[in-house]
């Protein structure tokens, strides 16, 4: 009597997890993708070489299995993007893997990408009229973008998801991987993590259409209206017909996520150190849920920021300190990346995680 | 009393477009975006050039007014930019308003902006160390793409747009503008546009928690938990605890968007050629959804098309005909873009449509 009610905490959390895996699909790649982490890891855990993880942009919560409708997440992958840049710096020289949300914003590439002008203005034909340079004007900018990139080469391994069933089932996959780096392995996790999903079982098959609006809701199926055009069912009548009013409601039953945080730091990386980033809008509720989230998952490190001021200052949330780091305004005002100060000190902590763990080693 | 009656079906229609237009926030951009658009068309109008008009990319419906999270529509704008190539090819000679989801696909950036290597990897470090080029190999096809793209010149104006609100707004005032061309504007309405939006009055000011959940769901106040991050309150006791049930209902209540396609066709633009797209998943919906919205709306031309084969055949619906338009097995081997299809007998179309309307002209 008394194993089976001790066991039956683990019990059902290990079942949620396995549950969530094996309800929905991997994404289609994700065995090619391994293999590629498995040389990278091991390449640089040769050269005795730390290695990063990166998870940078928005996972999106499709509506329907052929998708046409989708939730999302508010990001561009702005501080991914940018701080794996710092971190394959020479002077940091980490490996870095990128899994990061396909089109978001890549490091070296971020430059222009997003930019209001088209990297095609940076262009200009050459002389002899076999290709295009740089120019004049942009030439040693794009010649210092490209020379990092260069430089950054095989330590930069960048792998795309889509969905959040996709990001759970790479970050799971790599973490583990990773975890023959002991203390050398490190978890930046800066993508925006939708913490709820649409299970496959009551995912619409084709795209939902208007006529589908008043079934019923206690189904679990979606319900809703959102067209990828102009709908006419949507606006047969619309002033006037009671049989549509002129409200509608979209009906989502959705299912937590499974807490990856906790299996990350208790099973599938727990060497690694990790840090988790939370976004919010409202400064008032920001500590409170970083130092939540620490105590809960009881990793590293929190970096906490507001939506607003992301760019020019965020909150380290550690266990022992709550430490701002903000840009100077004549930063701001010169264009420097907050990220140039996030990286080294993250970067600090990470060599103090080592010590930490090789003391403990050696007294064992 | 009879004619507050027979006023009250236009009266109430109006006053729907005038509520969403006076209780929805114009984009900040719009004054600057249609001094260019004026500006713009006066310019080719007296060139006696044909303007289009190509909408491109998702719109997206926040749920929160700091914007964390948002329901989007499937889209990276490949249609739209793709298009707008053809429209501006030297044989083509349109003028092209480019209106598109921010950081979506763009014409001839497109080549490079979405593929798997990042442009920097078609450029090499030039002879004299003093910028970059194009690489040996692709120095053709870069070249190819920015003489083209020079050639556009000052015939391509491209606005960006985020929200469903800040596309209509910029829809009806570019569609205004362009009623002064008559006959030679032509509306290509390629954005996958939501028909439902969140009015501001029921949109959350900061970032939905998860504590809000159990919230009462009558209020219209959208209740859910999508976190941008991982939210402690989300998982808490998650296995075990009552107070947070395994399954969660996000409800939003939603509300028609106007019906902007009659607006446009009785008053914003009612010469210019109006073609709209219709994207479906299911293929035996397609032809009568299109037929549908070609009667309710009176406009010119439907383009439908399947998720699963939108990129090898279309279907023009109009009140004459239903022709499929297929790229062959050779041209879809060759990677051969059935934009090249598309747009030549759009543009035909359009010719066929300013025919008829100088012919009607003679007759008056």
């Amino acid at each position: 009597m008394a194993a089976p009610a001790a066991a039956a905490p683990l019990g059902s959390m290990q079942s949620d997890e396995d549950r969530y895996f094996s309800t929905n699909p991997p994404p289609k790649d994700l065995d090619q993708h391994m293999a590629l982490v498995e040389a990278f890891v091991d390449k640089h855990a040769k050269a005795n070489r730390r290695i990063v993880l990166v998870t940078s942009g928005g996972t999106t919560v499709p509506l329907e299995k052929q998708t046409v409708r989708f939730i999302d997440n508010f990001s561009a992958g702005t501080r991914g993007a940018t701080s794996a840049e710092y971190f394959l710096d020479d002077k940091a020289d980490y490996a870095v893997i990128f899994l990061h949300r396909q089109f978001s914003l890549q490091p070296y590439s971020r430059h222009y990408s997003h930019a209001t002008h088209s990297f095609l203005d940076f262009l200009t034909e050459d002389e002899n009229g076999h290709g295009v340079r740089s120019r004049d004007e942009d030439a040693a900018s794009m010649l210092s973008v490209w020379r990092r990139y260069r430089a950054a080469g095989d330590r930069l391994l960048a792998l795309p998801f889509v969905t959040i069933t996709d990001y759970l089932f790479e970050l799971r996959a790599i973490s583990r991987i990773m975890h023959r780096l002991g203390p050398n392995g490190l978890l930046y996790l800066a993508a925006a993590v939708s913490d709820f999903f649409l299970p496959p079982e009551r995912m619409a098959e084709h795209k939902i259409q208007s006529t589908d609006i008043n079934a019923d809701k206690s189904s679990g199926k979606p319900l809703g209206s959102f067209a990828a055009d102009e709908d006419e069912e949507t606006f047969d009548n619309f002033d006037s017909s009671p049989k549509v009013p002129r409200s509608k409601s979209l009906v989502i039953d959705l299912d937590p996520v499974p807490k990856f945080l906790k299996s990350l730091v208790d099973n599938w990386s727990p060497e690694s150190m990790m840090i988790s980033f939370k976004l919010e809008t409202d400064p008032d509720l920001l500590i409170g849920k970083a130092k939540g989230a620490l105590e809960r998952y009881q990793h590293h490190l929190v970096i906490g920021n507001i939506l607003a001021t992301r760019k020019q200052e965020v909150v380290f949330v550690t266990p022992q300190d709550v430490n701002w780091v903000r840009l100077s305004e004549a930063d701001v005002a010169a264009n420097v990346e907050i990220e140039t100060l996030i990286v080294p000190q993250v970067i600090s902590l990470h060599e103090e995680h080592i010590r930490i763990y090789k003391a403990k080693e050696k007294t064992q």
